[in-house]
């Protein structure tokens, strides 16, 4: 090793040692008589320091032209610092420099190597390599590896077996768009990357692995909406002879051991809530239980009284918004402005403050009483001093409404603390949803999740009725995993596949070897999918994935860095059979 | 969960425990008043017995109709076994059926779920998922997942970062043949999918990362020779401030910890052997040392003595077969036969046998005197009783086919024991090879290997005495990984494009981003690549690295269980921007 030990590992009972270490040069302070050099690795950072009088004149003559960046080996003594740094863990000692060489220079980054950087988002990625050297992104790929092996390990543990599924794969219309691969070897034909390895999972079942799991790269061309990628990575996962109670409880315990092992949070049982309750409740399947807040509906309390925009509506839901009665007119007048954005579309915001004399002020007073009020208040379980806001609407659209404001208000009013964590269950999905656009029925998760059983006679007379024994794991609003128990039934796929508008042929010929599979015992079956660039960064107490990958692309799915996609040779076009279209 | 046990668990321990069992009907033995079925899952078998005595009639009746891979679920009594079976883990036992249910029959299977199957290559892979059931294959899988998790923990454990570098990357010339994917978003352009992590495990390096590893699938659109696979797996690891010794050190030290704990075997130091060692001692770069048979060069002892077939050959080089002074004229032919097929293409073989009294019997004994084979038999150190292989021609030629020949016998002779493992590092690989046809030198390695500091004045003079620290890790004659010592230098760097024949242009266009890195302060860095597939089928005690793979393709590329690749919807062609090429 060109180091005795690393920049993150000396302290007082090092002193005396003669030792080499290697790194970067994170900064230099220089008395002209003596210079002091942060000196920075993945471990941490160490104090060097060359002085005229202790060492020699030359090295430090030598040592005026070190610029940051620099990465150099320097042999020293360790010593005590007169001036301790207490945030260091190396902070006690200091180096005295008796030799360095420098490994390579460096011309100035076009970012600073700080925690705080001055580089914009397209620049960090371009130099993606220094941006990696900045502490937070350093932690973070750091945070990463260790959630990853903890889930390798705990895993494991119980039984699961890592099982590597194929990348080259066969493309199937269902769902997002495949990105594909020309084979050269089979002219005209492609293989496709997979959005998941779900059929093979399935298959892994059949061939009676029993419990198999895989971190693993998934694929989807999608036009990329602000922090998608288009490679993303899924904690894949499945399981034989299981009933949705045996899932829950495996996965639930594998989020409990990831918040006691790396954040150090007990979590008990986490709650389950099904689908319906949660669009009741939230206004969406994903609900953020950190905090209240939760939807009132108010329709049989503010209907007939004779205020014309509530009356025509469907929906008159609101919620209380804690400690928000002193807010100014001002103050509501941007949250009226808020939803009233095209992102939200809206029409407005009725407001009811709950005086702490036990009075009412409200937008609506002309219209409503305040015995009325006091519903709404009820009903919305708000106190005094709290600001209860109702909007209504068609149904479905004004809950997503109400929801993105709730969600709004939270990071407002700081509900929405990182450090606290609120997995729950959201539970009893519908198996399939009516899209009015193509006039046909998609799989609300997959074709392959099982209608619930008792259930199985509605898919023939009422589809849209039916339930399915599929799951989402949620933690603090966001989707980190779903799930579902499966067909293993080759008649019930073909009726779903029928369902899902498929003809028979095209059912064949996409999937025609997990119905031929099914034929040949295939036991029953379930498993769950856990996005684990999310997972990571909610883990990490950040928002954003992008910071929890090694080498993400922009949304227009570059890596701006190698400057990926490129053009390819006509030489390698020519071989695998194909012709650029003109542009037009 | 639909059982209570598993298969594989059930002991006298159990003796009266009312359990329920889930699994596949593995066989079925029917004395009309008496069936008793093999119950098989992944952790082992459990013999039911139906018995229209202790039982039930209607139920036996049922239990008739049971085929062959059907999945049934049993609820009944563990019950002591008269007939043990000691070949079994459960075997001490059985289950003395109460009721059972058909969770989902089979159809004949094409082909016996049994360890010695039926099935011909092309079925199994076609029906993967119920070749994953036989014992044999599930072993192989779970023993993979063993030893990616080792890996995993003993990598870990010596402070190196799990990073996952992008799938979705940009096609370089250099190397084999990239897969590579239509970009949809940028028309016109490609990613490709890696060959291999290398230089963003470099850039990692250059960030900082200092220790790293990724087990990660990479891809070689190749033609297919038998046991390569398009996608296949690598161990990548790289780390910073190290000279080669570091990594060779660390890398012993996983091997060890592998076949330690995975196969109980304990390894001592690795021995080390230069390539132009191992090239003369062994006519190829990742020697077999389970067994002797080391080539003695014998131009001194057989040159000028006047027969003529010699005196003309650049190279006379032999073996000593041990105990093989024994074989026939006959059994002599057929090793004559065997090296003059095409595939190894010799002119013919000259032999000698070593009496058991001291003398020698050889089909050259016209042209030479019994001191002339004391001296042949001393230099290969063939003993009474051993044959001595000479071959001859040109030099490289001669020593691939003498090594052919090496194997060849070793495998007759039951040599190469998959039991024994005895691996090696060979180093001081060649930096540069001369390609003829190209006329231009091609990087041993790869373009960022770099040269042995104390040769770098060579580069200019004479590039192809120029050596590199690039090592090779040979384990039972495989390469199971490789690696180098990495250039950190942008100039040197620059120099190695050059003389790999890029112009200027071409070498910032691919590469551009790797040398801007250097300039920011690159550390000398360098790592290695194991290839898990050949590993773990090594340690497994086998040979062909498809039965380790859950979802393997043929030799033409194709995966024959989902038939991919395919064709693609013209609309899909169409968003790519793709238009196909008529077949001609």
């Amino acid at each position: 090793m060109l180091r005795t030990n690393t920049c993150g590992e000396l302290n007082l009972t090092h002193i005396g040692n003669k030792v080499t270490l290697a790194g970067w040069v994170q900064k230099t302070r220089n008395k002209g008589f003596m210079i002091w050099v942060d000196l920075r690795d993945r471990y941490g950072v160490t104090q060097i320091i060359f002085d005229e009088e202790r060492t020699d004149k030359v090295m430090l003559e030598k040592a005026q032209s070190l610029g940051r960046e620099f990465v150099i080996q320097v042999q020293g003594t360790v010593i005590e610092r007169v001036s301790k740094n207490p945030n260091l863990s190396t902070g006690d000692v200091e180096i005295l420099a008796e030799s360095f060489d420098v490994l390579n220079p460096s011309k100035t980054p076009p970012f600073t190597i700080e925690s705080e950087t001055d580089g914009g988002e397209e620049l960090r990625m371009q130099y993606r390599y220094l941006d990696i050297r900045r502490k937070p992104v350093r932690e973070n790929l750091i945070f990463r590896s260790k959630v990853s092996l903890a889930i390798r390990n705990y895993l494991s543990a119980h039984n699961f077996i890592d099982v590597e599924t194929p990348y080259l794969i066969k493309s199937t219309p269902e769902g997002a768009r495949d990105f594909v691969v020309p084979s050269r070897m089979n002219a005209g034909e492609f293989y496709a990357l997979p959005q998941s390895p779900q059929t093979f999972k399935q298959l892994l079942m059949v061939g009676g692995m029993d419990q198999y799991f895989q971190i693993v790269k998934c694929f989807r061309d999608e036009d990329l909406r602000a922090d998608r990628q288009p490679e993303f990575t899924q904690i894949d996962c499945e399981m034989t002879f299981v009933e949705q109670e045996d899932i829950l409880t495996r996965f639930e315990g594998l989020l409990k051991h990831l918040l006691k092992e790396i954040k150090g949070v007990e979590v008990f049982e986490f709650p389950r809530m099904t689908y319906v309750e949660a669009i009741q409740k939230y206004g969406n399947d994903k609900p953020d239980i950190r905090f209240g807040m939760e939807f009132a509906e108010l329709n049989e309390f503010a209907k007939g009284k004779g205020f014309p925009v509530f009356d025509q509506q469907e929906l008159i839901v609101g919620i209380a918004v804690p400690g928000a009665a002193s807010y100014t007119r001002k103050q509501i007048d941007k949250l009226i402005d808020w939803v009233k954005r095209p992102q939200i579309g809206a029409n407005g915001l009725i407001w009811v403050k709950c005086n702490e004399d036990g009075s009412y002020k409200s937008s609506v007073d002309k219209f409503y009483s305040q015995e009325d009020l006091t519903n709404w208040a009820k009903q919305t379980q708000a106190s005094a001093g709290d600001l209860v806001l109702i909007m209504a609407g068609e149904t479905n659209k004004t809950r997503g409404q109400l929801s993105a404001l709730r969600m709004e208000l939270a990071e407002q009013l700081g509900l929405r603390d990182p450090e606290t964590f609120a997995p729950l269950w959201v539970v009893d999905f519908p198996l399939l949803e009516w899209d009015k656009e193509s006039k046909r029925y998609h799989a609300m998760h997959h074709p392959f999740t099982a209608p619930k059983p008792e259930q199985m006679s509605l898919l023939a007379t009422d589809p849209g009725a039916v339930n399915a024994n599929a799951y989402d794991l949620v933690l603090n609003g966001n989707e980190i995993g779903g799930g579902s128990i499966r067909i293993h039934d080759a008649k019930v796929q073909e009726t779903m596949f029928d369902l899902l508008g498929f003809t028979k042929e095209e059912a064949q010929a996409q999937f025609g070897f997990l119905m031929e599979a099914f034929q040949y015992g295939a036991p029953p079956h379930g498993g769950i999918a856990l996005g684990l660039d999310r997972l990571v960064s909610i883990l990490g107490g950040q928002e954003t994935i992008r910071d929890f990958i090694a080498f993400p692309k922009n949304n227009r799915g570059r890596d701006l860095m190698i400057d990926a996609p490129a053009s390819i040779d006509s030489t390698q076009l020519e071989e695998l059979n194909l012709v650029l279209k003109q542009k037009k």
